[in-house]
């Protein structure tokens, strides 16, 4: 009756042992919850510890929840595995929460998402094959991971070009500072290596996750993406699309949509987005959304239906679950898997410990702040890194790796000598807490200024324009 | 997080304690099979037993496997409950058995699935409202449950249209007789009511459950559209439609499947389609695509944008869990619940214990078989009710009931006469089992014949003109 993937014991892959002991943990937990008979909760903790020494056997490494097996395992030569673990850091699409003040441990993170570190080598070869100077983002680790970003360089020095894809999720009018991270990031990219972007507004999955209509969602789509072309792209090398529109407007789209979800099981999303049998069916299935735009045979009407133009996707390193199901289902389908240039998330004002929220207008800067909430919160709400009281200060100094103003001139102080002056004087206690976010206020006042102006001009027409589906200015 | 419907007991609706009880029976049959320890065993029974208690609560029926609550519930007032729902047999999209040689019990199914015989009453109102004679599948109970017909005729008289929707999941190239079921039906409810057609090919299904490409199946799809086109349907009144074009073809289609999967859970279709966490996230979320043309909103360039447009689907019964479900998610989306009208199952040349299968060439005469071909498969193939030996038969008489040949002969020849004369004699003896195959033979060789010489009129011009979204000859 079926021809998708099974789950036979015999021949569990470590991915499938893996999500298969997520779903024993789970039901566990819900015994227990439950309050249910003490059998039948030793029964599944049974289960539970077989599966265990069975993963243990396969993988040669300790199952832990939240640490999937890297990406190309191989029996105890991992690296430090089980070890490196243990951290409490909840990362996934919908929820990020550390345990540190210093926020989610992201050595850690590279180890349990099985991807790569940014390394000064790789930085040298970006900066080679692109002929310019690294981003600053790139510079001091805000992207920080990748996945086989050197193939998308051997390949570019052969003359083979790839395109961009990055996405948001728009779930309200409100963007904050932190949503342009991959956004300036991306537009930095397109303009070093002169290549195409595809932007997808997710106001499906919005319209699933949320309270939200329909309507309301798409309205999001369009006023986020005003934001989105204020930060410079080029409307001859960008195609931003709401999935409501796309997806009924692209055959080609819906056929790797389906494609992708012929080759991915319900216990397979259970397993990497925790997804549940009480979940709607439109949730379950909305991961094949965002995968198929990391397939150029999706946008035909750009790559002329060349199904092989390699794709990179730069984005927080919290969509890397769909990424990674996304690269175990390419090949099966015949189709590249995307490369990626993950990035650290961008702190809320109280702390680094969790992602910021366009919920709470407090938690950080929104891109219609006047300078005067800008001050207002900064003075107010910015976690300090600085002492108590003045004169412990100039005696003992402040710590920059837990203060948010400092962490936020990291993103947006492009000057790097500024920047390491800022941060020896404040270490010091030579420069103070109030010093230091004036110098902030300074920074952001200016930089949320200008992108209101840019996002007043932007029309309903570009709007338009940027968003109609066409041939994009590359040959591919 | 979600807005989707959850599964707390204290609120569960008949239909949720009906599809928990589902999935722990389930359980507890994987968990014997697995061999597990007794304990978990018998804490999985225990479960049962307790839900089973409160369904009894909830609906004064006994739970019943296969069996879900009725649609409009009123405890200890349902008919024969329990009692009518003991048959063995199994009806679902993919599958239909039956425990008896003459066929699926009908009137037990009706019980189970909640709908309504189609009665002399519905009959004659048909006739009246219509101002035509019923067509003979009316007539002799081939059409035989129905949901809510008499209010489309209720609208009907004051003036207020509808429209009807059926569908052909395109396996393969060859369509066999029985395929024709719906469509020669659907077309005379066509011309009765003068209104228009929506036809669904699910050619995205068909990717989903069977090892076919994407390629292939859309391919069926056009080769199968030609075999309905040959029915004789009016190309101003009718849109047949490929998923895998449409899906990709028209945002408000797409948006009426989003509003399907947000109010649909994974233990929803579990329940009614028997899905298993092993199942692909495509097959999960398909009930919606079948669902959503059920509402005029689907269809803009027919209906205007109008999404009060009375839905009416003539199909066999098998699907009718696609539209149980659609149902149950219609008002909470605030959209009609489409009505239908269900036929019996076509009987396979074997017997009518099985529904015929396209991927069997001798289990029934396809639309492509030549008069010879025909002759022998009736002659070798075709249950027989007749006796062993032709002393016997003159003696006893056949039994009409399970004789295949009479039974086909109740499809397509349309004198009632005739064939209540002919029933007299194979009953009586008169006629032996081999005359009656003649009568058959010669009954389908012009029949088919006919067909292939419309069907050769069918160009792909004709096709691409009968599949291109555009307005229908109807004002709404």
């Amino acid at each position: 009756m079926t021809d998708c993937q099974g789950d036979g014991e015999g021949t569990m892959s470590p991915m499938e042992l893996f999500e298969k002991l997520n779903a024993q943990g789970e039901k566990v937990r819900s015994l227990k919850s439950a309050k249910a008979e003490k059998a039948e909760i030793d029964a599944a903790v049974q289960l539970l510890l077989k599966l265990k020494v069975d993963y243990k056997q396969t993988t040669g490494q300790d199952y832990k929840a939240g640490c999937p097996p890297s990406e190309n395992l191989i029996v105890s030569n991992n690296g430090p595995a089980a070890d490196d673990c243990d951290g409490e850091d909840l990362v996934d699409p919908w929820n990020v929460s550390a345990s540190s003040t210093k926020g989610v441990d992201y050595d850690k993170l590279i180890v349990r998402f099985g991807s790569s570190k940014i390394d000064t080598e790789l930085l040298e070869r970006i900066e080679k094959v692109s002929g310019q100077r690294a981003h600053h983002f790139l510079r001091r680790g805000i992207f920080f991971s990748h996945r086989d970003m050197h193939q998308i360089l051997d390949a570019y020095e052969k003359h083979k070009s790839f395109y961009l894809y990055t996405g948001r999720g728009p779930s309200s009018e409100a963007m904050h500072v932190g949503h342009l991270i991959p956004f300036i990031f991306t537009k930095w990219l397109q303009d070093v290596f002169d290549i195409p972007l595809v932007v997808q507004m997710t106001d499906d999955e919005k319209y699933l996750w949320k309270d939200l209509t329909l309507e309301e969602c798409h309205r999001f789509t369009v006023e986020n993406a005003k934001d989105i072309i204020a930060c410079g792209f080029d409307v001859n090398k960008t195609f931003i699309f709401s999935d409501l529109d796309y997806m009924g407007a692209s055959p080609q789209f819906y056929r790797n949509v389906v494609k992708v979800q012929k080759h991915v099981t319900f216990n397979q999303v259970k397993g990497i987005f925790g997804f549940t049998d009480s979940d709607c069916i439109g949730k379950i299935s909305f991961p094949a959304i965002q995968a198929a735009p990391s397939f150029s045979s999706s946008f035909p009407q750009i790559f002329g239906g060349k199904k092989d133009v390699p794709c990179l996707i730069p984005c927080a390193i919290d969509q890397d679950p769909y990424f990674r199901m996304t690269r175990d289902v390419a090949p099966r389908i015949g189709l590249l898997k995307p490369a990626l240039l993950h990035s650290t998330f961008f702190p809320a004002l109280q702390g680094a410990q969790t992602k910021m929220s366009a919920s709470d207008p407090n938690s950080s800067i929104f891109l219609t702040d006047t300078p005067k909430q800008i001050k207002n919160k900064i003075n107010k709400h910015a976690f300090s890194g600085g002492k108590d009281t003045v004169e412990e200060h100039r005696k003992y100094g402040g710590n920059t790796e837990v203060d948010v103003s400092f962490l936020y001139l990291t993103f947006f102080l492009e000057d790097d000598e500024k920047l390491e002056k800022i941060k020896e004087d404040y270490t010091s206690g030579a420069l103070l807490t109030g010093e230091l976010k004036k110098i902030l206020i300074e920074t952001l006042q200016p930089m949320i200024a200008q992108h209101q102006e840019r996002r007043k001009q932007v029309t309903d027409e570009m709007v338009q324009q940027f968003m109609t589906p066409r041939p994009l200015n590359h040959k591919f």
